[in-house]
């Protein structure tokens, strides 16, 4: 599919750095790098032994003029990140340079790469299962320690070794029926579909093990969206601050929009907190007077965390009481603010309007609960169960969708076998099943899933 | 001096990329990558050959987890960029990785390196001279192809080339001149005195010819300060958009200043312009008329060219009769435009204020008179008589000023000796000139004068 066509584009961050790196791979990618690259001791790319870097310049073979000193890295496929053939031009990291030589690399027979479409190879070529791939963007886009744990342990093979093994024993099922199929002793058939469905039982207890994973996996890799409410001065700024402060994570820009759109990150623990409407929170108070109960409405539906704010130095308000009937069967923690303040709120009028929510008793201005709020959001998150290994985690909806599905076809497999129904029916629900786990890994999937699953990746990679 | 002391930083653009660079510099480089680096085929850090890389893990040396999947470059100097020993860790290029890296680098004995620093080493190891190390950051800032050709010319010696051979010809007269000072024949002397007179208007017509350049270098490299002026609706946005729109270069974000400190570049034949209030231009009439004369007048005194629009379907105003008084002595072009309507303006008005500055009419609606606008900008840049090739110009008022004061020593020499002084006082004029030509390569330079250059590089080069 790709013998011909190289591809080239600029690997690393945009931007003025120290160094930049123009990388290309493909059938060609050596003979381009012959036609500009002058090694300082007259050795050619071609000449340049596979993991070794040669000191030379890029000269544009139109005038004969150096375009700049470079590093040439040269990796044979298929030692490679793609199993072609790599090279590597690492130039000074200014964006002019780093047009000029692409734009060599594009004149001398390369065409510019998709988004992701370097990881795509290395999976079309099988050095990556397609888990394994989606871990690539993961860890690029991880958001703290914990969320990188996560992703390097999908880059390892922690959660396809998993799909694997649960492939593997329906695979082991399906054989064992179908060596039952030519044997019309009624016996052997039970038998066998009797051990089957013993081994479906806990091959669903393991899926649903993992399924359970789901959110946590989910939140380490995007962000628990949180909103913060409450009505003017209870503190949601301070508040805000408090966390930015202490607990700043990374601040990105997201690809494609204004550079306006900052998301702001809290890490509590290795969860990244993502502050719903920080600009909102962070505006005058105005603005916050402006922003009513049916702003907050909105937010709690999709909001994945509610932290309510109410002032202990005050009696509750209508305000309050509405977002109080909000909560319910929400993911939720009122906080009660100001605790260092004289009491007025009456708590047991708090309780009344909420069933199981947790209430923590803060003071943001003394730092007192701050450390407790951590604590509390973190279980939330690991749903106190599950302990936090890198890599059994599912991380999205594709897969947590591929997942539920096998698991749809194992339960048909168990009704299958209680309804006295004959083997070849019973393989037909498992190799569904077996399907459904291989498109986690890839191993059986459309062109169509791949091509969409590769264009969320960022260029270069 | 650096002996113990390794360097360590992110030397890749801030940001989400495909790949990440942490670079380490020093004598404890390999010692310390050994301590997390964990190859693949079982090799630690000082078991890779120089210029090789090695694919493998970083690992967390306090719990043992992998942090991500790298490759290792290993450079041992002298053969490597700071002519020390140089690891550089490629690992996925994102904020969270990279830092965790970075944040083992430091934890095993590096330290973060200040801006500049790893071309200060090349420099102080001998690696680079000083206008060399100077042109690193001006090739990673080039703002268009003539920018990089003269910054790339800089940094493969063509300027060194030129002040060595200057350094080297005074030496020779300072020889020649203490050859005499033991024979006390003064016929010998007065001989000698006249012959190193001769040599040195030599000299000077090639440090004249030089510092002709410096106007040339400095706009290549920092670009031409331009102010469009006129009165409102007179076409100064669609002029601007029609610049923008054809010759855009690169947008930069200032390191170190907000984010919405953005300067545009136009690209004219490799002369990047730079228009001064950009976003004012692009505001809306009604902010425009709010800028009057005065602020016109400021921008006169600071910008390199001064475009002034004069519409051709209205008489002069009063505001175009003030600014065009303000043109004398600037370099300055007088655009009318709109000559695609009936002519109301009388041109021969505006000649009356004007004495030598270029009028052209152009109609930015038809895109008239727009090529020749470019032409007459380059030949302004180039002087006409310099032709452009790279290397040959002063890129930097440093380079500039020390120029002038070998200049100004080196006529100081040629009256020394028409005043028939002995030649140990032509010796010492001589001396400081070669002094001043050396501070610019960086063999005699000051301790204060390099941490300055090299405080305005970016980090991690």
């Amino acid at each position: 599919m790709f013998a011909e066509d190289t591809i080239s584009t600029i690997a690393t961050a945009p931007g003025e750095g120290a160094i930049g790196i123009i990388r290309m791979s493909g059938s060609l990618t050596i003979k381009i790098a012959e036609t500009f690259f002058r090694g300082i001791n007259g050795k050619n790319a071609g000449q340049i032994a596979s993991q070794q870097v040669a000191y030379g310049h890029i000269i544009d073979p139109d005038n004969g003029l150096v375009i700049d000193e470079v590093l040439l890295l040269v990796m044979h496929g298929p030692k490679s990140y793609t199993r072609e053939d790599v090279v590597e031009i690492h130039c000074h990291g200014g964006p002019v340079p780093m047009k000029k030589i692409l734009a060599l690399t594009l004149q001398y027979g390369a065409r510019l790469s998709e988004p992701g479409e370097f990881t795509k190879r290395a999976f079309l070529n099988g050095r990556l299962d397609l888990s394994q791939a989606e871990a690539v963007m993961d860890i690029i886009r991880a958001k703290t320690d914990a969320s990188l744990r996560m992703a390097v342990g999908h880059l390892s093979g922690a959660l396809s070794d998993q799909i694997r093994k649960m492939r593997y024993e329906i695979l082991r099922m399906i054989a064992n029926l179908e060596a039952t199929i030519d044997f019309p002793e009624e016996d052997i058939e039970v038998l066998a579909a009797q051990d089957v469905r013993a081994a479906v039982v806990l091959l669903l207890a393991d899926i649903n093990h993992l399924l359970l994973t789901k959110e946590t996996g989910r939140i380490l890799r995007e962000g628990l969206e949180t909103v913060i409410l409450g009505k003017p001065n209870v503190g949601k700024s301070s508040l805000l601050n408090a966390l930015l402060k202490e607990k700043r994570a990374i601040v990105t820009d997201i690809p494609g929009t204004t550079r306006d759109v900052i998301e702001e990150f809290v890490n509590l623990s290795g969860v990244p907190l993502k502050i719903v409407d920080t600009a909102g929170i962070r505006e005058t108070s105005d603005i916050i007077e402006q922003m009513g109960v049916e702003k907050a409405k909105e937010f709690v539906v999709t909001a994945d965390l509610i932290l309510l704010l109410l002032d202990a130095s005050l009696p509750l308000s209508a305000e309050d009481r509405e977002v109080l009937t909000m909560l319910s069967g929400k993911q939720a923690i009122v906080l009660v603010n100001k605790t260092d303040l004289p009491a007025l709120l009456n708590l047991d009028e708090v309780y009344t309007y909420i069933a199981d929510t947790k209430v923590l008793k803060i003071s943001v201005m003394e730092g007192t609960g701050l450390a407790e709020l951590e604590q509390m959001i973190v279980d939330m998150v690991y749903g106190g169960e599950i302990t936090q290994k890198e890599g059994a985690f599912l991380t999205n909806l594709r897969q947590a969708n591929l997942l539920e599905q096998a698991k749809y076809h194992l339960e048909a497999t168990i009704a299958t076998i209680d309804e006295g129904m004959p083997s070849d029916c019973i393989v037909i629900d498992l190799k569904e099943s077996w399907d459904k786990l291989g498109e986690i890994t890839g191993d059986t999937v459309g062109e169509d899933i791949i091509d969409q699953i590769f264009t969320q990746f960022c260029i270069g990679k």
